[in-house]
């Protein structure tokens, strides 16, 4: 199977296509402002080659009679949605962040998977044949896909039909016999440097006056008229300097803009193209086991998090004893959110197409924790770790080794520890609270005010009316008051 | 299979040995303080008539090649552990409140089968074998039981054995040939009333000093020397009231003082006697699937606080679009507390007993929301609700229906609802929150503390120092601080 | 002045005209649903005796040259609002719960105080005068009185003109020459049956159809045509039994049902009729000291669960120091709400009439407080206290003394302390957190919600664009969306 | 009065001893490392000008009968204590962030006001007079001052003496008869860069063995031996970049390192010299007011993310409506701190020296607030502003303008609002939730574990304890359990 090194040669023999600060990007392996994701992807490919990763990291395809990496499964029951929570744990715990060329693709595939089987079956296309053929070249290659959802919308009161602007959701301008031209950009995709190919999804919520924006579709991250501009992340310079004032050099996370400049997509890499009414299914699809597992992300977070904390106390010469009730309160808040992803797995109920489909009201509710759980663990590790860690309140790593007052500087950021490794700690956790490692945990897979939406529309009030009702012994109806 | 009416008859035919308020209660299925925690252990046996729910509360023995009631089952896989969370939920969404003779017991039996496996195989024991003589009569005759764990415990400073009263915990007076004789007392025991039987387990940590202690066993409720004392409970004297005072006639909570005066127990229905060094496991093995599971129990109250806030706010002439955002909250707490518990059960393994063994560390986090999201959810139902629900500040149903006065009582409880319906609503929220309905979430099944406990027993904090120390580069060592 | 003997004898001279449990209650110094409450004011009356208190339950007067009781006081500075503070937080500290008689007669006078000055100035009334003449009586006779603003509103949605029944809200039937005729009812009252005399507020929001329902007026208790239905509270009926099930004597809380059928109220005690246009202030000005000044209340409860906690877990065996943490916590949560209010006093104004008002932002902060912080306390209490504190899971006093096995109850309810003191102190947390100790934090004195907007009327929001406009430097504009 | 000009040219003549990232900073009125904050600082002078502000930045001197700025006058009352609240909230909401050279340095001058009176009192020293010497000239030059308070303090679990070197805590090396040398240093010190002159405090709880750590005194910024690194703070590299990417220009914070290479200060300018006994006090004097105000320092930063919150939501196309349990909740959180600081002034006592002291519990209360509520604050402003504001996912300004794919940025960023309008809210909600403005709520002026400490300490467990005892009719005494 793949290795990490035939990995990142796979990245530098694409064409340069992505940007920041105004400069192409020649070669992600190396440019400071990608290496380090891809460096955390890479970790993946040897993961593979430890036994005591080697049965999480990969699976037997359901397509081809061959071992796969697990990323680009179809998942088929609870116990491989347990698998997938715990991978993206795993990579947490190694990369200290996200690895999106390694999930929203992942989650793009089977959203569709089951999206296509419905439309083939109901509409006599043959779009899920597409994606199967796709899928088996994929998996060959055990390439890395982000899965793109996000589209820019311009004025949210309006629908993508109505924007002054029509490009503001990615569109198809054109049908040609062998393909689409599509227009429009994507934004604030994960991965993308990392990732070989980008997995495209629609909007939900489209109806009739929004046919031509209902596509899905795949293509490699080089292909021609595609311009991919890295956004900003906290810190980010920090990434271009000497030193550990980054102190992760073993995973970064990327969030990328994508502009497609009237882009040629052929027809057997479309997935859906004008099929207004499954934009829905397909993006409710894709939330479910996103919302589930990202508990198990932020867990994978979290668990990083606990370490550093103790790693600090103790650099301080304070005992974790001390902080015992914190130190139990994070290990809460990561088992929550991850419990209720593995929950949501297991309350799941299987698609006619194979897939098993976690409860949406139970990834929803994982998805409402993930967007305050782990912003309490970090304002503990913030608590435990002293002022130091709050803002990263110390001196650069240039003034760190400065040859006219660096010894001071060192001299007193000892203490129980030497002034390097508490350095490096304290970082870790300005790190993952305030700097480069945050993920975007509250928006990620969607605010969670759309998850409380859905948590709404999913609980089954009615029936909790019945059940008061018949407790109290109440006879006369009480209706619900019409809406004015 | 047996039928509410039968069930209530082998109550009826039972020796009277439970008091309240300095009086003997004759027959449990009338008095006032004990007939509603019946009704509500009876729907249970009406539900096995009902398509709908047989599935639910029965299954196939393991034991006897026949359909037995579910709380008489032993747990052998993650989806016997799912039924019991959801039965646990539909009872208390038909009783409004804990069905104590379905519950306790079940997880007593289920700990003991592993414990006592274990005792079998390294001891050279027939405990198993006794136990399990024992369940298959408790199936075939389908009887309820109610699980005693609580010791009275004295200063809790001290254990069992140097306490001043050495009956402050249960304990072996004597071991005759036959049998043994044990003295002491069990308290909050809940369900008693509706019993036939109670299950015995011994308290936790017991060293070598505790070996009188080590007990496990199973009595029927009635049995000589046993005197049993109902305790208080909110609003209890209401339930000896005509009239809506007590909303709820088809459910009601007991929890009990059991007296053990030198009672005589023969050794076939004994299951621990002198083995202090399984007690731990018999507690561990009881709380992980109790944990879990009691997660279910409060969300199945909590649908039933949604449903009447529903109602209250529709009473009161309000819409409940108005209460959105607080009745998807209140949505986010059952689930949280119900899934965690499922989460607890999927991450769980199997004994060599057959015993399906919740995660230790999800069912203690499960635990420990027990004792904070109903809680939340109650505010809720007060908040919604309003003024009259808050402390039930409504004239009593003798005023509600006085000859004088009664009529302008309800002339202005009348809103958009009859002021029956109203005040009926209004009084289930109150029985909910402040009343006769409420559970021990707090500490049923130990404290939080204790779980807590657990949860830092149970969290691997050293493998989230490696992961941090890692990331951060810092190859020095920084250990812990010794304790003093 | 007055003392607790001829505050009784006062409350002994008047009609009776109170019922509950369907029964006239002939003295209400003496009847078990309302001996406590009077005996909780009684307990101000001898404060004034007491050289320590005596400043603070007493001030003098702005009106006559004397030193009166301070809750018949007009609230002239911040001072005097910080004393009502700390007169409301001891008499909760002294009597476990609420005083109701002295308590929202008194801010109800300080409303109108204000409104009335400004009607007489405005509409050339002579409300002012008329206030003013009664309020030196009432000082002179060191009277209690209660206030009385919550109607029963019938259907919410609807305003009072256009209920069903006209009579949902107080209003005026009939001006005579000599006074009005009022018909209608006030609800949840609290501490009437421990009051002299009864202030009426209108509701708020009154418009032109509404003029018949603006009316403020004070009538004594026993007025003809008034008859008065106590309210259930939980576990009321305790009240009436022997022993210490309920564990205080010194105190309880009342809520009545008012209702006025056909109530002649002389003109000098009458100090709105009409003036539709003022009820939204006479409201306005009430809420403000009062939500300010229920946070010292609350406090005032705060205190006695941190004492009760703490007794608990000596009496268990267990040291304080074990539960540091929540007591802190506790703490905190008492030192919120009091401080807040002092908050609001600080930032206060003088209004022209001379009556200091408070900041209404801060107030209404400190009312959602006071809906949250207690609750978590009644938790901390509970959680500290183990499980007999939780539903006061303990026998009933007549199981405690009962002569066949009251022996057992003590005997296994003994732990570090005696089996009373260790009930009494159990007793005390459950009267606390779920009986009749309980007063309505969440709903007294308007709900959280209707706090939330006077909190968001009163924020300035458009300050805090321009802010961030300045800042971020942004100088198109940026218009709100207009509403649909 | 001072003018902004004259300020910022009394910075330039000082002599250039401040590092970052290696190199000196010639200027800190235009280095990018310094500019922002000294542009802050600059406001403050800028507002004695304005009619609106006038009356709150200056004030009249206690000591010369002239008009003095605020931050250097000796607070005497309630009052001056609101009106310090409310300037430190107006120069948050002037800046966005920390103006550290107007804030710990007035409280250090203040806490030393009564501390060196009573050392005066009590030892015959003259400290309080030179304070006073110093203090009037001050006034008269109208400086800036920081305040110096946290040492390095090497491993936490030895005091001062006892350090494998003893430089960890600041101290005196050499007693000479005009003054002292000192060494060691004072680390994270707000404001530096900004002020012209450094006021040290002591540590806490020193002993006799820490006679020679025990100091106080006020010292030039670019004193002789004082070299000062400028710590990191997030995206501070930013700073030096063209465009919006950091957004504000009008405010930035600093915190420095401060090395102290056997520095001399004249007797003139001591304080403190060896007084031990009185180092608790002087840290005690300072945390009241600094713990007290800093609630209305976060809530002048929650005032901007309230208004950067609409912003937002409007520039996205929604309307605030939607937002506004959030913004509600964002007023409480910004009432709340600053409400708590009030009382705190307001419950105060006033100390022979004349200084107005705040309560301690209240002060320490607020500090435990301020180290939560902004934070709840920060999420809602992430959670209104959308997934670009959460991390500031957007293109940077290099991007943004890139001759060759800028328009695209342009294009797709534009939404209600100008691409510009929009990114520049966004950064601004980026910038203060994650950003280069977020100030050290957690452990600025102390943990909030600290002032648990404090609230442990000020609160009267005892009384609590009496309250409950006589409530619950306990005559029996329940003492506490000993420790062991």
């Amino acid at each position: 199977m793949k290795t990490p090194e035939k990995y990142k040669q796979s990245l530098r023999q694409m064409r340069p296509n992505i940007y920041k600060f105004g400069e192409l990007i020649e070669d992600v392996t190396t440019h400071p402002a990608t290496r380090w994701t891809v460096e955390g992807h890479a970790q993946m490919y040897a993961l593979q080659q430890d036994p005591k990763y080697q049965e999480l990291v990969t699976t037997t395809s359901s397509l081809i009679a061959e071992r796969i990496f697990r990323h680009l499964s179809i998942l088929k029951s609870p116990e491989d949605l347990y698998a997938a929570s715990k991978q993206k744990r795993l990579m947490f715990n190694l990369t200290g962040t996200c690895t999106g060329a390694l999930c929203a693709g992942w989650n793009a595939i089977n959203s569709m998977w089951a999206t296509t089987f419905d439309m083939d079956k109901e509409l006599g296309t043959d779009y899920h044949i597409r994606l199967k053929e796709w899928l088996i070249t994929a998996q060959k290659r055990a390439i890395t896909i982000s899965g793109a959802l996000t589209d820019p919308k311009g004025d949210r009161s309006l629908p993508p039909s109505q924007q002054e602007d029509p490009d503001m959701n990615l569109r198809i301008m054109e049908q040609r016999e062998d393909g689409i031209i599509v227009r429009g950009a994507k934004i604030m995709i994960c991965g993308v440097a990392a990732a070989n190919e980008i997995f495209v999804l629609p909007g939900s919520g489209y109806r009739e006056p929004e046919r031509d924006w209902a596509i899905s579709f795949v293509i490699p991250r080089d292909i021609e008229g595609l311009t991919i501009v890295e956004t900003r992340h906290p810190n980010d310079t920090r990434e271009a300097e000497e030193g550990f004032d980054t102190p992760v050099k073993i995973g970064g996370i990327t969030q990328a803009f994508l502009f497609f400049e009237d882009v040629f997509v052929p027809y057997e890499r479309v997935f859906m193209c004008g099929e207004f009414n499954y934009s829905l299914s397909a993006v409710m699809n894709f939330i479910a086991p996103y919302r589930a597992t990202i508990g198990a992300c932020v867990a994978g977070q979290g668990d990083v998090m606990i370490g550093a904390s103790i790693l600090m106390a103790r650099a301080n010469g304070l005992s974790e004893r001390v902080f015992a009730q914190k130190l139990i309160q994070m290990s809460i808040n990561n088992e929550t959110t991850f419990g209720m992803g593995i929950a949501s797995a297991a309350m799941g109920t299987q698609h006619p197409s194979g897939l098993w489909q976690c409860d949406q009201l139970l990834a929803n509710v994982t998805k409402v924790h993930v967007a305050t759980y782990p912003y309490q663990s970090k304002l503990l590790a913030q608590d435990i770790g002293g002022g130091i860690v709050e803002t990263g309140c110390m001196p650069s790593y240039k003034d760190f080794t400065n040859p006219k007052y660096g010894h001071l500087v060192q001299k007193y950021l000892k203490a129980r520890a030497s002034a390097e490794a508490r350095t490096r700690a304290a970082r870790l956790v300005e790190w993952l609270t305030v700097g480069a490692g945050i993920p975007g945990c509250m928006h990620g897979g969607g605010s969670p005010e759309g998850a409380k939406l859905v948590i709404r529309a999913t609980t089954d009030f009615e029936r909790c009316i019945g059940l008061a009702q018949r407790l109290a012994g109440i006879e006369e109806e009480i209706p619900p008051i019409a809406k004015k």
